[in-house]
């Protein structure tokens, strides 16, 4: 079964070979009830039996027919699974003793120390992640340079002595060898590094660990690849991926050391946890967008619409510094390289240039051609999704090794290359070189002193070509190069968004909006007869928002984002129509392509409310039970041999009264972790039984923090028989006042809960406190609104 | 000490006269602890003893030793109390099981039309927003417009013929009646009115019900009032209280009637509860800031900077969706009005002009310079902000009566005007007229063809000078002419702010930094030799920056106010470091102009996170008890007498098991609120005790919102001495499944859950689930950071 989860996890690794991968919160194996067996859950049931526990059995059949060999040709995927594979994130503090005493000697100065050192690292993630947007910015332009000058000068060599085949050929083995080179390093060495890592930071700063994700093996991986796939022509985006380098750099700069290079520069140890970790994530996100697209507001409320669950202002103006100060260096450094060293004109990776207000306003009558585009942006957005969708169902099933997914790479750049030469060897299209600003021209065909308008859609990197959409005056395309164009990069780029390699899919997206938008444009100039306001230009912004709100499904943060990147304030009232619309067409069909490839891999991800319809539903009937609890002076035997426990792997467990009278139904008295165990197992921190009344070896909070976020497996940890017959006392280290709810709370409200506080254990408990159940987000997660009306989710171990 | 309240309080009325207000959620009387007793409270105490109960009592001497007149001539305030007198919002849904029905019957469908209602709410929020503001701005400027023709004409009369002081006493007088009239119907009909509205609203939107702050009646007046305070020549702006009449609009709309109108149109009545009615608020307050100043992304952000608890993505659409329409239609009618009807070009109340980023960029070198500008911003707002705590102390002891803050208006408006005139009158600027843009040009001793300058500061409305000082070309002003103008204004001002009118600070503060900052500019190009990047327009806004960061600390939302009101992105990022700075600054001398008004109004705010150093607290110490608590079958005199004992006056109420055995302490089963109480009293839902088998009569949902928000006094229910023995089983009506932490969780644990999820009531419970406190909002707001480490404020009843 593992070989199923090989393949159609992002890390394209089996999860046990990874210590910090642990299947489970505290759900056991296979629990999940199935769409059938939903019914009969909403019955009474006694507290200690699952409803439908019995009836799981059958729905699992599927993957347990799976042969065992190490890459079957097919592997079936059922979307209605759920998986237990992902740990997730605790954004909630253990207050235990160790906590409260630390924070109640740590005077108010010292709390003004830990805030600046917040804002320290908040400044270096913006330096780091814009240096970073400036390496690739630089590289990006000088390869695909080089390359563009050696086809152009084929070319142009071939062109006038017949034989353009060879040229096709050079254009697509070079092509295809660049790719390669960056499909190989994705594949081989850090399958994660894939895609432009969206869904992923999506799915993290929700609160789901995705193995490797913020690791600098990624980092490096991801910014070589995205390198290798933008100058390879592929139809791909180098500013998605900004996002996940920065997530990367807030990663490792707030925790003050490197696993990957196994440095620990011994700073910023208070960081430690998932709460500040993911916090500083966050900031990093922000600053990737803002690095990307020079739109640090947009950043800022990117990293809030994916991530936040609790609004904090402090945390905001942190994100939003390192937002500011990511463009800022990137501008700075970009200008400085440009030549123009004052003037601040690079605030983003991609500049959508200057749109003069005054020249190209909106007026009134336009807003429901507006709304016309963006309905036509949300139909062909969804378009690209469905077709996506059945193209990623055919990956998971039959392009599942990486050299597959290498050779495909390969393919697909080929074939962009020969798509691209063949719509400009038959365009007929020709434009004067003179006043316009292509960057290499392709006179092909064309007379002198002129060049082939085709060229500057497909012979450029994207970037390029959607400036040149937004910018080029009136009648620089023909329509028909347009039309064309936007059919053939459709497909294309459906086609390459989920390749194995580093890239994404914002710019091929504006790219497709563009093309058509401008299409639209000209054919309303030519409806109206050249009215004035038909300007082509605004079209095809407005093209390229409708079709990206339809494939992403954003809202707020890409009008905000599209704002910025345009520098202009008046058109952010048509975008918001723009954007609205596509996003409520397409949600019609189908849903948006980051959610769409998150519920693919099965991530129990939790949106921002539970199914409306789901007050039927209460604690006892979603959560997990019986739950396996620990008394608060612990037996080393029973707790090594719990931890040891592979059927269930639980991480959380509830400390109860340790009353011999009772046996499962227990008083709460906290919650203690598998980590903070694992940690006083190491340390051996227990007393003999014969000698309870000695004091037990004391720990700090270091030992803990030394610890995170790879505690080590508990077989590595060894523990002698006698040593299995000495007792533990817990008191100090569980977490005395967890989070509860009673068994008759609805789903929405313990969704609320959940969701609010960002919790990875909740506790239900009886009238008397006692523990009946535990709901982690997997519980949560299973449950979903479908078609028709409540759907429960399956848990599958892959 | 009603009285008391009277002055000190914002709406200037004893709240005892209102029905929908009532003292304390359950925190006892008089039961602060005080910043001595704050260290022995940490000691431990037996659960129902209250620590520093017996400690409370002189602390409250000098409220109690007020005379009983009804205008004491002194009010003594004491800055380190909490007001009892205002109410919680409940942003927890009571999970009863009549709503549980209710939710359950609701199919998909049906919940699909409830969000297409709130969308449709949102768009009549906008709509009405844009419109009042429309109305508002036409009427300034008509109004306005004909009072300075009629000073003009008679001071170009008078500086012919001498006798200038007519002119002078002309404009006063003329000034001063029409503040006059602002402040009498502010003063005596509804003084909540008064001042921007920013600081109710951002008390509203935390959770805390300011009597009438969102009722027609309010709205009338803020409409009128800022109208003629704008009118009346005083140094105030219109742009803040559109933030209070969204506020207003959203709460009348989204619950379908109107209190002061008494009509109901039986529409919209899902949404009668706190919950919803907040959600509706922040679209609302959104929908002003983006009407004011044509900035809907930056309302959106004051919205979340200012209310947020959790942040709802899909709620945040709403809100976006209802500031794009408010300053769609402010833009469009205003356009109509000014006879371009397409293009529109007046996005806001206020608009900043456009910045040219090409004439006007800025360089790397220049970021030292807005630095130290946010520096002086910083201090000069501090100063301001420490000058108007003083004179708003001294008001609030003295200027009590409303004739009182009439005279005081009357006299700030009246030398106002007299300010203005000697100025403009001692200055000998003279610019040439033609080329400028100034409206209302007073030539006075001028040459022919010239006017005066000062007059343009001093002689127009405040937002036309402000665009002035921004955009008018290099040389328009004298240095001098700046000096003085910000050294008057500033006083003016901070007096203005306070007083008994309708108005709001942003513009002024604005104006403030404008003036300087063009001074600065000014000096700059002096010092640099007229280098080209010294233009005084762009320093302008960077002061305008700094002064307005200075004054109201915001930072995120600010700035993208101001980005979005200049129609510039690229000042962003000076922008942004020069609030931060300002902010920085400010913060170490005193904190920011609406912070402090809350404070001075003992009003229980709950700030971000709970106090840093307040991890030595636990629940034990901070909640209220005992606790008054209900059985789950009571008998009906019972809870009549509870609900009528005014000493305690509690509004939530734990339902405990019905155990005769245990005297206090007992196992909790709900939690039942004093709303609820008093219908279920008014419909006499209960049973004869010799017949509990018979089914008591069953409420609909519909009853308790009907009832909603102004539950009737328990007073005005007549409850006969047989109907007194009955009993009433509150099992169907309670919430089964309040949210409740141990003795033992810290009080940031506590903070964070209570704030995180919007509650009014936590019950505190002990290891067997009995409940021995609770905690309310005043229990969490008692504690903050004050200069030698947490304080405790008093609670008392004013």
């Amino acid at each position: 079964m593992a070989n199923v989860a090989k393949k159609v996890s992002w890390s394209g690794r089996d999860p046990r070979d990874d210590e910090d991968e642990r299947a489970g919160e505290t759900t056991p194996l296979l629990n999940g009830t199935g769409p059938g067996a939903a019914g009969g859950a909403r019955q009474f049931t006694p507290s200690f039996l699952r409803p439908g526990q019995l009836s799981n059995v059958d729905l699992n059949e599927d993957i347990r027919e799976l042969l065992p060999r190490p890459y079957p040709n097919e592997i079936p995927h059922n979307e209605k699974l759920l998986s237990l594979k992902y740990e997730s994130l605790d954004y909630d503090n253990s207050e235990n003793q160790l906590f409260l005493e630390e924070e109640r000697r740590i005077n108010h100065a010292a709390f003004r120390t830990v805030e600046i050192k917040r804002w320290v690292i908040c400044a270096m993630i913006g330096i780091l992640t814009g240096l970073v947007a400036c390496f690739i910015d630089i590289v990006v332009e000088n390869l695909a340079g080089l390359k563009y000058r050696v086809v152009k000068d084929n070319i142009d060599k071939f062109t006038e002595k017949g034989g353009l085949s060879f040229s096709l050929l050079l254009w697509a083995t070079l092509n295809a060898s660049v790719v390669m080179v960056g499909s190989v390093i994705v594949a081989f060495i850090e399958p994660v590094a894939a895609g432009s890592g969206i869904p992923q930071i999506k799915c993290y700063l929700n609160g789901v660990k995705i193995p490797h994700v913020v690791r600098l093996k990624t980092l490096v991986i991801k910014v070589c690849g995205v390198i290798l796939s933008v100058v390879g022509g592929l139809a791909v985006g180098k500013e998605g991926p900004m996002i996940h380098s920065g997530a990367v750099i807030a990663a490792g700069i707030s925790q003050g050391r490197s696993t990957s290079l196994k440095r620990d520069f011994k700073i910023f140890e208070y960081f430690r946890r998932d709460t500040e970790k993911r916090d500083f994530v966050s900031a990093g996100a922000a600053a990737g967008v803002s690095a990307a697209f020079g739109a640090p507001v947009g950043g800022v409320l990117f990293s809030l619409e994916e991530g936040a669950s609790f609004w904090n202002q402090f945390l905001t103006w942190r994100i939003f510094f390192a937002s500011m100060i990511s463009t800022f260096t990137l501008n700075s450094v970009l200008s400085v390289y440009h030549g123009n060293a004052w003037d601040l004109s690079s605030p983003g990776l991609i500049n959508f240039g200057r749109f003069d207000s005054e020249k190209m306003g909106y007026t009134i009558q336009e807003i429901p051609i507006f709304i016309f585009m963006g309905v036509v942006g949300g139909i062909l957005g969804a378009l690209f999704n469905a077709l996506n969708y059945w193209l990623t169902m055919f990956r998971i099933r039959y392009i599942h090794r990486p050299c597959l997914q290498v050779i495909e790479a390969m393919l697909v750049a080929a074939v962009t290359a020969a798509v691209g030469f063949v719509m400009i060897y038959c365009s007929r299209d020709c434009q004067p070189i003179q006043g316009s600003s292509v960057a290499y021209p392709l006179q092909l065909f064309c007379a002198d002193g002129e060049y082939n308008s085709m060229a500057t859609a497909f012979f450029n990197t994207p970037e390029k070509s959607v400036v040149n959409l937004f910018h080029d005056p009136p009648g620089s395309y023909n329509p028909m190069t347009l039309g064309m164009f936007t059919l053939m990069y459709f497909f294309l780029a459906c086609w390459t968004y989920g390749l194995t390699v580093s890239a994404g899919v914002f710019i091929p997206s504006l790219l497709i909006g563009a093309a058509w938008g401008r299409l639209f444009g000209i054919s309303l100039s030519y409806l109206t007869k050249g009215s004035i306001w038909a300007d082509p230009g605004k079209y095809a912004l407005m093209g390229a928002a409708a079709q990206l709100g339809g494939i992403v499904r954003m809202t707020l943060s890409l009008t905000v984002i599209m704002m910025e990147a345009t520098g202009n304030v008046t058109y952010g009232f048509p975008i918001m129509l723009v954007l609205m619309t596509a996003k409520i067409v397409g949600d019609y069909f189908v849903e948006g392509l980051y959610d769409m490839h998150i519920q693919l891999q099965s991530v129990p991800f939790l949106h921002w409310e539970a199914p409306v319809t789901s007050h039927s539903l209460t604690a006892r009937e979603v959560m997990s039970t019986p739950v396996t609890c620990l008394r608060r002076i612990e037996r080393v035997g029973t707790v090594v041999d719990i931890l040891s426990d592979t059927s269930s792997n639980h991480n959380g467990f509830p400390v109860v009264e340790s009353n011999p009278n009772t046996t499962q139904v227990a008083g709460l008295r906290g919650l203690i972790l598998r980590s903070q165990l694992i940690v006083l197992l190491k340390h051996k921190v227990f007393v003999e039984r014969a000698n309870l009344s000695l004091v037990q070896r004391r720990l700090k909070l270091k030992d803990f923090r030394d610890a995170y976020p790879r505690f080590p497996p508990i077989q590595s940890i060894h523990v002698s028989q006698d040593e299995r017959e000495c007792m533990i006392d817990l008191s100090e280290f569980m977490n005395p006042s967890p989070y509860t709810v009673p068994q008759e709370a609805s789903l929405p409200r313990v969704f609320k809960l959940f969701r609010a506080l960002g919790l990875r254990h909740l506790v239900v408990v009886n009238n008397h406190n006692e523990v009946v159940g535990m709901v982690t987000r997997k519980d949560l997660a299973r449950y979903r609104l479908g078609k028709e009306g409540l759907e429960e989710l399956s848990l599958a171990q892959t």
